[in-house]
């Protein structure tokens, strides 16, 4: 077994990677990633995910255009006055590079789910179409992401579709049952795989009531 | 190394575990689960998410009795005609079990995030108040979980808080700039871990338009 495996080094290793090369992913490999999605929990174990993996130049085209678009369009003030040479710089950099390459990214994973009002909602406020849940599609996202670091490629976790999603269905021809939850594009990665830089945990949690701590486990910041 | 760690085994064996002996978690246990927690992705890396770690008994009994009130309240008729020897019967008793037995848990993880609104919805639609960005909260929900399994704890994934969340705010003192997301009890378990069962990953896969398969990786079933 290969220290790749180790799930805690997996998580503390797997960034968002947005540099991918165009050498395709076989299929058994992309199988297990999918395995891996299906592997996780959904309310009452009912399973909403479907995925849509894109490889044809059409398809990557049609989605990466409206994606990149979208992308200057959202973040044209932040990118206007933005410091490359600062994280949020570099990251900005890495994001507008995947957005404009993404015709050339070997698979788009669509992470889909189906729509359903989730039971907080009064039948009375349900109005309008009912968004997918995202509780039971996430956990699979997540399940698919560690799994691609494991497996030595590279992905990022993208929610931009959601300005052009009508489009989507109707050129991937996806129902209406279905809301896209999340996109992964999925390739080998171009750099490197590194450590990930996170505020620590203590810092987050907090202990039986809201602002109070315990040495070592919570030491809230608010 | 131990093989409880590889990432695909975890996440081949991670069942919801709703049974759990009362001994405590220790704090340096409880420690790595949350650090996975915090390895997660969020959107912009802006790590959204805080922790409420509620191990007193005030707090366990207040989540507890109303956890257990809005189970019996929403499942009362499917309760009322379940067949307890099938899989979802089993499931169903498991969970009323942890719901009456939720204030001998040894920790009540609340999973919260800062409520904001997605950049999908427009300004002039941005009435009442924001959810938390659950693209940005489930994946550490879901690290969490997996952190659990690996460390021979057993936890489930709950989310009918959603009912009375006011009151949790109001008892814990969680802000309103906060939502709670997902609710993770947490405990040694009082049976085992085993496999899962899941719809095969090709079932759910689709090739380049919905609809299509490629045999052996999308051989969808709609």
């Amino acid at each position: 077994m290969s220290t790749e495996n180790d799930i805690f080094e997996v998580m503390k290793t797997m960034r968002a990677m947005r540099r991918l090369k165009p050498d395709p992913v076989p299929d058994h490999v992309l199988a297990q990633v999918l395995e891996a999605g299906t592997c996780a929990p959904s309310g009452q174990n009912l399973q909403r995910w479907s995925f849509l993996v894109v490889e044809d130049q059409a398809g990557k085209k049609f989605f990466g255009e409206r994606y990149d678009y979208w992308m200057r369009e959202r973040f044209a003030d932040v990118l206007r006055d933005i410091d490359y040479s600062s994280a949020a710089g570099r990251q900005a950099k890495a994001a507008m590079h995947l957005a404009s390459h993404m015709h050339e990214v070997p698979v788009l994973l669509f992470c889909c789910g189906t729509r359903d009002w989730p039971f907080a909602v009064a039948p009375a406020e349900r109005v309008g179409r009912a968004p997918p849940s995202y509780g039971s599609i996430y956990p699979a996202v997540q399940n698919i992401l560690l799994a691609c670091r494991a497996l030595g490629l590279g992905a990022s976790l993208t929610t931009m579709h959601q300005m052009f999603e009508d489009d989507m269905h109707a050129f991937f021809g996806i129902p209406a049952t279905h809301g896209v939850v999340a996109v992964i594009p999925i390739g080998y990665p171009a750099g490197k795989f590194g450590p990930i830089t996170r505020e620590p945990a203590p810092h987050k949690t907090h202990f039986n009531r809201w602002g109070q701590g315990k040495p070592g486990l919570a030491e809230p910041m608010v």
